[in-house]
């Protein structure tokens, strides 16, 4: 069967595994689940994702939920997948799954706990300061340290070298949702981490024109959120 | 070189490292980083770990941090590792990764809260109760999905086989951590959950007797924070 792919494109962990797949020219079929509407918590797509959440993966061998897990199962499963997402190599591979476990609990934990608490009154729910408070402090410590530790010197990429993987795939969807607050909010935040803005055009240029057209979603939805 | 593996036994990831190491027959020598004399944040330290967290290991070829990342790399560094743990089928690799995914903003993540606020008193810290309601919620809940999910029927661990994964490892040396809280909050936490005890029976079983001495130093942290 034809992989199947259950993703909101608002979420940045489904972002990153629609754009891997396309960026790798994987034959795969886009499932939308609403997450406005509540559809990742019906009975249906519980049977797909007992946890409820975007995104996930049914290619008929296995239903698979968690983003990282998703993106080294593809790379592994479709072998035409250029080694730099996922490096066969066995010192690079742990590196670039100690940067995504690291990830889960710095900078994304930091950026959902700033982007939910400060777009919550335009979705009509209570803001919760504090949270959004703690969330930047996280997130801009989270930005600082890979800055320092792995995009340190000249490197292009985490990893040290000229091509991507999928630490940085994850890691740049998730900055990118700062999209979602307002610009004088993410200026704050992006203006001391210049090595992390030039890190996210290094991997546009990568993956153009893929990375525009997966993210127009989010640019439509900072437009609805922060009318002018 | 010898694998060098940097740990404080008192943390639930750093026995996991110990463990597996000690079940599998690698030869390792164990680097007491002492959490409460802030041994991970020396400069020394940090030259292994630049996040200044235990456990991290060094084997001349890598210095690596967190501890699913660790797991992996050792059960295929080592290559008399038992399949078991970390199997080289992609299937049951991407269901492995998955769990521990999960593991992070879940049972973790509800564990640590739960257990440094509880205990924080006994440590001269300020005790924050809302943090720890909070942190026994997703706990619960944490395990309560553990049961419905992955050990639904009779399989005796998570992959609905009969021997463990680094995956069983993982999320039963989080809950072996519960052992720090008071008796009675355990045991409320523990009684609706005996699909949970099972498991842990099961594992312990699995990896006697190790598992006992590598979580010695838990049962005398224990007797000191709650002297009866």
């Amino acid at each position: 069967m034809t992989l199947k792919v259950y993703v909101d494109r608002l979420s940045e962990p489904s972002r990153a595994i629609v754009l891997f797949c396309k960026v790798n020219d994987i034959d795969f079929e886009e499932v939308t689940i609403d997450l406005f509407k509540g559809q990742h918590k019906t009975p249906e797509y519980k049977e797909i994702n007992p946890m409820g959440q975007v995104p996930a993966i049914d290619d008929g061998r296995i239903k698979l939920f968690e983003s990282h897990a998703i993106l080294s199962y593809l790379a592994c499963a479709f072998p035409r997948v250029p080694d730099h997402w996922y490096p066969a190599d066995l010192v690079s591979r742990a590196k670039i799954n100690s940067i995504l476990d690291w990830h889960h609990s710095n900078l994304r934990f930091g950026g959902i706990s700033l982007v939910r608490n400060t777009i919550a009154p335009a979705l009509g729910l209570p803001m919760n300061q504090e949270a959004a408070n703690q969330g930047e402090k996280l997130l801009c410590s989270s930005l600082s340290t890979i800055e320092s530790v792995w995009l340190k010197g000249d490197t292009k990429f985490l990893l040290g070298n000229d091509q991507p993987s999928i630490a940085d795939l994850s890691l740049i969807c998730q900055v990118m949702q700062l999209e979602l607050v307002d610009d004088k909010v993410r200026e704050r935040i992006m203006e001391p981490h210049k090595k992390i803005s030039q890190w996210v055009e290094n991997f546009k240029a990568a993956t153009s024109p893929h990375f525009e057209e997966v993210h127009e979603l989010l640019y439509k939805a900072k437009a609805k959120f922060h009318p002018h």
